[in-house]
């Protein structure tokens, strides 16, 4: 086992609607000692692609209570101003996504519309412009229930498989691992954090030399179906 | 800011009870290519620290279901043979955290009796020997509500701030950040988990190049209590 590296990458511009990530990035990138390699795995904040597809609304002309509305599939609890919503996608979490950090004054930010297709068009583009093969994840920081402060999660993926399962092999005393699903996009988008702190301007982390499997499914994989849940 | 490295380390012997978790890595990195370094971050899997405090139970002798009861404070769901609890820590997770994969057959392994503890332990012993300041993170894995697939949460921790606040902080814009406390330690346990695959056996990782907060608050500050929990 090698070690891992989650490289930030500095000096992506403010992005605005129509801006191509992909492009931008490997720019960057060519400019940098950081360079690209095969396999590194891209893990891009929420933020800048919901800003590069038009997601930015202007709170002048929309009003929060009914943006908030429109986001939600189902509203999960709701005190005094905390609302935890299930979104279109099926993310629950704090305001249905809605973020009003990191953008203009009154204004607010939704998510992607499908940040699966967002990680794919990411890759697709960079893979064609670097020609080697690397993985994408779009990251956002949700809390949890049952547990304080906020982590950040994998709320799209590409080119990468969402689990790392472990049913059915043996551990090192030969029993049988019956339980074990690794939820590996998850955990990649909080070790990205570590080097995205909020109030800098890191939108990009490269996370280097994780030994995965590519694949066609996506982040839509650890979303729990609502009858399957416990805890709605 | 710089990149960060998860440095699996590998050749710690199998843990028996009383071993000195601190004493074995430092011996096993000082015969390594890693080294030590100032604020090197340890993540230490609960498997290895359970064991080395003798938590390990023959079920022979003991009765799964009694075990069961015995470390939950409360049982939060049950569905046929899964038991989500709270333990007497106060986690929820599946079985109280009684753990039956790598351990011998026929027995089982139960959480630390205080894993902060355990952590400062650790982190004493071995600043003693290496004579620089780390951080510990006692990690184990989890489910999550609402999500499929587990990821590695931080139940104890010693020297390290549990949470990044940006609470009052200005982001890019100038907004203030209300709402952003990130559970950091929970996120290094995620990241060290890349490194800490299920069947092969690296139970220690260091992370290097975080620049943290030294504390001496622990893991328990991520512990929402009942009262404050929306979906107990």
């Amino acid at each position: 086992m090698n070690e891992i590296r989650i490289i930030p990458v500095e000096g992506i511009p403010e992005i605005k609607v129509g801006d191509n990530l992909a492009e931008i990035t490997f720019d960057v990138l060519n400019k940098s000692e950081i360079g690209i390699e095969k396999n590194d795995i891209f893990i891009v904040t929420q933020k800048i692609v919901s800003k590069s597809e038009g997601m930015e609304r202007d709170l002048s002309n929309y009003d929060f209570e009914e943006l908030l509305q429109s986001e939600s599939k189902k509203i999960i609890r709701k005190r005094g101003d905390l609302v935890i919503a299930k979104t279109r996608h099926g993310f629950i979490c704090a305001n249905a996504g809605i973020d009003r950090s990191n953008v203009k004054k009154n204004s607010a930010l939704l998510l992607p519309e499908d940040p699966n297709k967002s990680a794919d068009k990411f890759r697709k583009r960079f893979e064609s412009l670097a020609n080697l093969p690397i993985a994408v994840i779009i990251s956002d920081t949700f809390g949890r229930a049952w547990r304080k402060g906020q982590v950040n999660f994998a709320i799209g993926s590409s080119g990468i498989s969402p689990i790392d399962s472990y049913i059915g092999k043996l551990d090192s005393f030969d029993n049988e691992l019956n339980a074990t699903e690794i939820a590996v996009i998850d955990e990649l988008a909080s070790a990205a954090e570590l080097v995205m702190k909020k109030t800098i301007d890191i939108p990009i982390a490269i996370i280097r030399g994780v030994d995965f499997k590519s694949s066609k499914l996506n982040a839509n994989e650890l979303i729990r179906e609502d009858n399957e849940d416990f805890f709605l």
